[in-house]
């Protein structure tokens, strides 16, 4: 945490613009409002063929290709592509940055507007509104409206991406032909909503987050942004995948030396989150993990999980990570129940991982046949 | 994290002074040293009743009675007492605040010595060495050959408390009738390594701890110690506590309002953090925590953990619990399986709760019942 940080970079995000903006849950309207977004591949002309993609809490639209910050390849890089399971040969896939998000879309780090919709010359900051999933599904529904598409071949996404894919379905069915939440639930649990607010809590105790106005004096709360992403980290591997990765091996040393940093393990996830704050506002962080926490599909619904998805014709394949103990699969298999007490067409495979959390970004073959096979047998069916 | 908090009160804790100090495993010694304790019960005439309780990171020798900064009772006050599993009219009950501890031992709180012995006028604060769970036993070694007690009947300890039960028995094995390592391991995981490092990284990222130098001003990290121990917090309860105790539920609001601290288990955790900061100290944690990561039992013993207890007589009782995930079953059966190997007395069991690893503290019938009869039991062979 010792090189110097500094606030993001503006990049000049691909932004589609809404004068009329959004009505969010919590009643405000934010007008205008910008949703920044990637695609891949090409819109068939019956306009049949797109697939959305939705992101987790600190991923973005660079699904693919290179990042424009980070310069590495895109977050899904592994199966996106001509003849990879999300095949841009076939589908065209879009990706928008969040609500909320900081690569482009409205969000705490974009300039301010009034209730007139007027610029005030500094970023919206702690008082951009609280917002919720489904607001951040309503701005990606606005934008699948702007390019001209009526439904959705698919929506996919894993953890908070595919909180968004439940939403997305239950909120605009008759767009949705094909869903696939990946390890992911209908609701934030007690325990991921604690471990969000040790985030939260690192960075509002950085004296550099300044109250959120961190963006005044040109500086980030770095050091408590990074402490909020180690936790996390720990959270999207397995005791397992950590055992292998590092075990108790010291960083260049044969045996204990008691000196600092002593373990790999501890300086890998400095360095995951010296990296993270280069690359994520952390208004953005605080703003992003409230909606995960406050997400819970079934209160939305009167209680019932399964009146969410009543009459659906959406096909689902909910899939979860033998490993993953942050969205476990007693989770998926919560959303798989009340799918099928709403009668609704679903398959559900637990993948045999011991890679945790992250397993649905890292290389995983049956995972990706499986994907694969699902959305190229929605393809088939709908004559894409 | 708002009331005002100042350093940690001076107590006037019962100490047994060693003039001739402690050679460490860095290969420093500690000159004078000071080991804090408590006892209970009355000392048999034979000397053959002692049992001593080993206590977890963030405990103290307040096992039962009033703790002196909180007021509130002492952390096993459900099982120490006549007529309970550790029954104080038949036992005499030690338990000694650890080397590097913040309640009257010697530790980064207490006055510095110079390689002399000398007073030097300023705390330890982080010039106190690197120290071990083996160099805690040794000081607890010290205050028992001081109290003339040849061999303890037992030693018992959860946690932290279980990895020096398990040093207990490997340095000393003469000294140990009966050992009872709980909701322990003989190695610390890379995952539990991994979530130390989160909470020594809060820390040491408050402005507030001064480079470790904060009783220079009289101030604390108070917001870095907090959010150490809300991350820590979590690790000690198990999904189904944090479900139970809390779920979803809102406080004071019976619908989402989109203020801030909504969730029961945020205010929780807040206040876990608040009230720990006023009764332990910083670089305390950053002593413990770190001996804790380097233990590893089985490498002191050239990789193979059956030869730390090769020849023992001691009679072993190891007990795990489901929900753990801290410390899990796994982990205690490793634990059973080298003593096996070393042809040791050796019984194992794993209760079933849904409290994780914190049940070891809290109201667990069948683990009492179980304690209690193997304590008593060996009480019993010996004719205590």
């Amino acid at each position: 945490m010792s090189a110097p940080v500094v606030p993001l970079p503006q990049v000049d995000h691909q932004r589609a613009l809404f004068a009329e903006g959004l009505a969010l849950d919590c009643g405000m309207v934010i007008a205008p409002m910008a949703v920044a977004y990637e695609t891949y591949g090409t819109l068939n002309a019956a306009r049949t063929n797109a697939v959305l993609v939705c992101h987790a809490l600190t991923a973005d639209q660079y699904v693919s290709a290179t990042h424009p910050l980070t310069g590495r390849a895109g977050w899904w890089d592994t199966i996106v592509g001509p003849g990879l399971p999300l095949d841009t040969d076939r589908y065209f896939l879009i990706c928008a940055n969040v609500l909320g998000g900081c690569m482009g879309s409205t969000g705490p780090r974009e300039e301010m507007t009034d209730p007139e919709g007027r610029p005030m010359g500094r970023p919206w900051g702690t008082d951009f509104p609280n917002i919720t999933i489904r607001d951040m599904v309503r701005a990606q529904k606005l934008l699948v409206d702007r390019l001209g598409i009526e439904r959705l071949l698919g929506v996919i996404g894993g953890s908070m991406g595919g909180m968004q894919v439940l939403e997305w379905a239950a909120t605009f069915p008759d767009a949705v032909y094909a869903a696939a939440p990946i390890a992911t639930a209908a609701y934030h649990s007690a325990q991921n909503i604690a471990f969000n607010e040790v985030g939260r809590a690192a960075i509002h105790s950085d004296p550099d987050w300044r109250g959120g106005r961190y963006w005044e004096d040109g500086g980030i709360p770095a050091k408590g942004l990074s402490v909020a992403r180690m936790v996390a980290h720990i959270t999207y591997l397995s005791e397992q995948a950590l055992t292998r990765k590092f075990g108790r091996r010291l960083r260049g040393a044969s045996s204990l030396t008691f000196l600092e940093d002593v373990f790999e393990v501890e300086s890998y996830l400095r360095h995951q989150g010296s990296t993270f704050v280069r690359r994520f506002d952390a208004n953005s962080y605080l703003t992003i993990t409230r909606a995960m926490d406050y997400f819970d599909l079934g209160a939305e619904h009167g209680g019932d999980l399964s009146a969410a998805f009543r009459g659906t014709r959406t096909r689902f394949f909910v899939s979860s990570f033998s490993s993953d103990w942050l969205f476990p699969t007693s989770e998926s298999r919560a959303v798989v129940r009340a799918l099928n007490a709403a009668a609704a067409n679903v398959s559900f495979v637990e993948i045999a991982s011991d890679k945790g959390h992250d397993a649905f970004l890292l290389e995983e073959p049956d995972f990706h046949r499986a994907l694969g096979g699902f959305l190229a047998g929605c393809a088939d069916r709908l004559g894409v």
